[in-house]
């Protein structure tokens, strides 16, 4: 007999874009297993629970893929209630895969409860929608980052082919991207958003993709996520004239 | 003095996939203007709201956008909390864009608050990530469906070249789906899952891309979602194990 692994998705920083099911789950947890950018604001709902933090910053993988595995395993063993807590949505860019077949192996149940991914975040910020009528019938999510081993990624081309694309991990690569993307034929002029903490205090930098190394680098270190496309356009026009009537105020 | 106008995403299906913030502005909204396909035990957290269906459901434009728009606009004139409430996320292929632009066009604020859109529920339903480390990197939704007067869309490049990739409201094209994919060059033995009523009494049929219409004829009518790519292989295989062993049992 061994407990459930809930790989459980935290949704993207405020504590109220939390599902019902993962707020409920959280207060039934024994342990909790949590990357390192779960604010404590969502971390307090555990109330019961051990806290055991096992995040993987980035550029720095605090605790190995296969330690957090096996700490899994083991937690279920011993609890009824065991959740893995994912900054997002698990399946998105979240390694859940290589813990899902780890602990199937083994035969331990596992669930999967959805978060709010932070590409919907940064659009509900922004009040611009993803996909759009006349501009926008594609949607991708795609990041730079390519693993130890792993073969060259497909990233550009799916970026190229979309109508609006959400760029994950990709700030401190922002001039390369930039330049992969154009080098592959994007419109140095295609719309950008570069959105630092979305859904909390978030910041964000609007311009072009020619652009956007420099708008990267105005923010400060917090999660980001880099959004193209039409749909964009008309947001990044907004965003110059409340510039434009900032610097005539003063 | 007018309300606030929230494009809510109400979740792919199941009541406690909402957010924390959608159940709450369901619970303070005077007025609840709501598409066909949310159900009733969400629609139930609104208890102080007038409902309104306000619906497209596939094929039917029940209530044009215009009159929507218009209907909106008018109950921020008289309420404090009006709630648009959207399937899946307000987003992702939601239409949300047009109610935003006119409802800022008359100065009433609008806030969107994200949902978990069919695709992140679906992969949870299956246990499969939809991005994997060494197999896909990219992600894309995409949709078929283009409106009056709309150019022909690009999806099917969006789906060449992503490495997993979701379908919305493709059901019923699916013959046609799969005959475009295949022509511009996509592998017939792509793997394919099609998928009804995600994160509620879920039917998941795997296959591959050459059989998507013998797929999609098997269910029955509710929401559906398709899936491609490799990342789904694993899961097909289990799958047709399972139905081996119960053709064994017999």
């Amino acid at each position: 007999m061994s407990g459930t692994v809930y790989l459980v998705g935290a949704g993207p920083g405020a504590a109220d874009l939390l599902t019902l099911r993962a707020a409920r789950l959280l207060g039934e947890a024994e342990i909790v297993f949590h990357d390192a950018l779960v604010p404590g604001e969502i971390l307090s709902l555990a109330r019961r629970a051990q806290l055991v933090a096992v995040g993987k910053r980035s550029g720095r993988h605090s605790t190995a893929q296969r330690f957090i595995n096996k700490r899994l395993a083991d937690a279920a063993r011993k609890h009824r209630v065991v959740v893995r807590l994912k900054g997002g949505d698990p399946l998105v860019f979240g390694r859940a895969q290589e813990e899902i077949d780890f602990l199937r192996a083994r035969g331990i149940v596992v669930e999967v409860v959805p978060g709010i991914t932070a590409a919907l975040a940064a659009g509900a910020d922004l009040g611009v929608s993803l996909t759009q009528r006349g501009v926008a019938r594609s949607l991708a999510f795609v990041t730079p980052r390519v693993g130890a081993g792993e073969s060259p990624s497909t990233w550009v081309q799916s970026v190229l082919a979309a109508d609006t694309a959400a760029i994950y991990m990709g700030a401190g690569e922002a001039p390369a991207i930039a330049q992969a993307l154009m080098a592959a034929g994007k419109a140095p002029g295609t719309p950008v958003v570069v959105i630092e903490n979305a859904s909390m205090e978030h910041r964000a930098v609007h311009g072009t993709l020619a652009q956007l190394a420099v708008l990267a680098a105005q923010l400060s270190g917090g999660p980001v996520l880099i959004l193209l496309g039409e749909v964009l356009r008309k947001a990044a026009r907004a965003a110059r004239s409340a510039t434009a009537r900032r610097r005539l105020a003063r």
